[in-house]
């Protein structure tokens, strides 16, 4: 009946220099332009015609998405761009680089907040107060979130904006983040918490579900 | 109270190649995409922020956006495409050289359908049927329009959406084409329909309106 990709958005340069990011807004490098370039062309030979474009309010899923409309000639879909779609807080551990902060805690613990569902990472002290989010009012920017956080501010998006244009018959393009996208692609699947460790999504290349008129799974192909 | 950027889009092919183009999608050139830089660094130097930018469905308003909002790192505000804000249709003309136009029709009848208020270009024989105005109804697509038919479907979206939100001191931002930017500065600047012939908007040239709080212009400087 209609067909959802989602796609992670290319190369930060927190990706390339092995950082905690989560909310940080941090540009993508021009390899990530590149593969973005590429996750574009792979989605216009399947010739679908988007309804509607989903991201977050982070530079490096918007102009991925950008990036993706050019490529497509679809660049007069709407384009909604929302928090919940933004990657897990990653809280204290944000800016960090990866390998110090294995040697400080170890490798395992690093692997627990990378990669558990339930797994709170070390919180900030207090919210950042990015004005993006001061429209949304002032409990909206967490200090930290577990990906379960993340899956239950996610769903709400899902539920009402997504899920509702895919049961009218239009395709539905998300562009967003690794975690953010796990959470998607765990209710989606269907994935016990306990193995919602080994699922990762790569930068740039993207997912095609198809779906019935009633959303279930008719088809689900990396492209 | 609250201020307006227009901006028309950088150079697109149609205007290095003297092209008639109206609805046409055109793509930028590399010059239009470095006008569309320049521009956006010029609008970052102002500091302001910006609640929304307006632009149109065509490709050419939607590039310069992108480019524009990365280089202001404002990239998270929603950005409406509105068919409304489409450059004036120029019917039979579309596509067609100006100056073999005026070859075969004379100068001055050429600048009568460029530059006059009320004078219907040659029509189409047949609306176009573009898919990306489908969900509009079959009404929208005009078989050609003078720049008074353009002022008249422009004038809605900036009562309904540009005009209530600068009222409300949310700086707004739109980046169109020459005809419709013609046709709002005519509105903003009471220009009466015989002297319009005389405003010209160039490519990638930012034009501030500083407002005070019933919508009355302060202050109006090319960037």
């Amino acid at each position: 009946m209609a067909t959802l990709v989602v796609l992670r958005h290319g190369e930060s340069t927190a990706n390339r220099d092995n950082i905690f990011t989560g909310w940080n807004d941090v540009p993508l490098t021009a390899k990530g332009r590149q593969q973005a370039a590429k996750a574009g062309q792979l989605v216009a030979e399947t010739h679908l015609q988007f309804g509607r474009l989903h991201t977050s309010m982070l530079q490096r899923a918007i102009v991925t998405s950008n990036i993706v409309l050019e490529r497509l000639d679809q660049l007069f879909i709407p384009v909604e761009k929302s928090w919940r779609l933004n990657e897990r807080h990653y809280g204290a551990l944000r800016g960090q680089n990866k390998d110090a902060v294995k040697a400080a805690v170890g490798e395992r613990q690093v692997k627990i907040w990378r990669r558990s569902f339930e797994t709170v990472p070390p919180l900030l002290d207090h919210v950042t107060q990015d004005r993006r989010y001061d429209k949304f009012g002032p409990h909206i920017e967490p200090r930290g979130e577990s990906l379960e956080m993340a899956y239950h501010r996610l769903m709400p998006y899902w539920t009402d904006e997504i899920a509702p244009r895919l049961l009218d018959g239009q395709n539905q393009l998300v562009v967003a983040h690794g975690s953010t996208l796990r959470a998607l692609i765990k209710y989606l699947d269907d994935v016990p918490d306990e193995q919602i460790s080994q699922v990762e999504v790569a930068n740039g290349e993207p997912i095609r579900y198809d779906f019935d008129d009633r959303l279930r799974i008719q088809n689900k192909i990396v492209l």
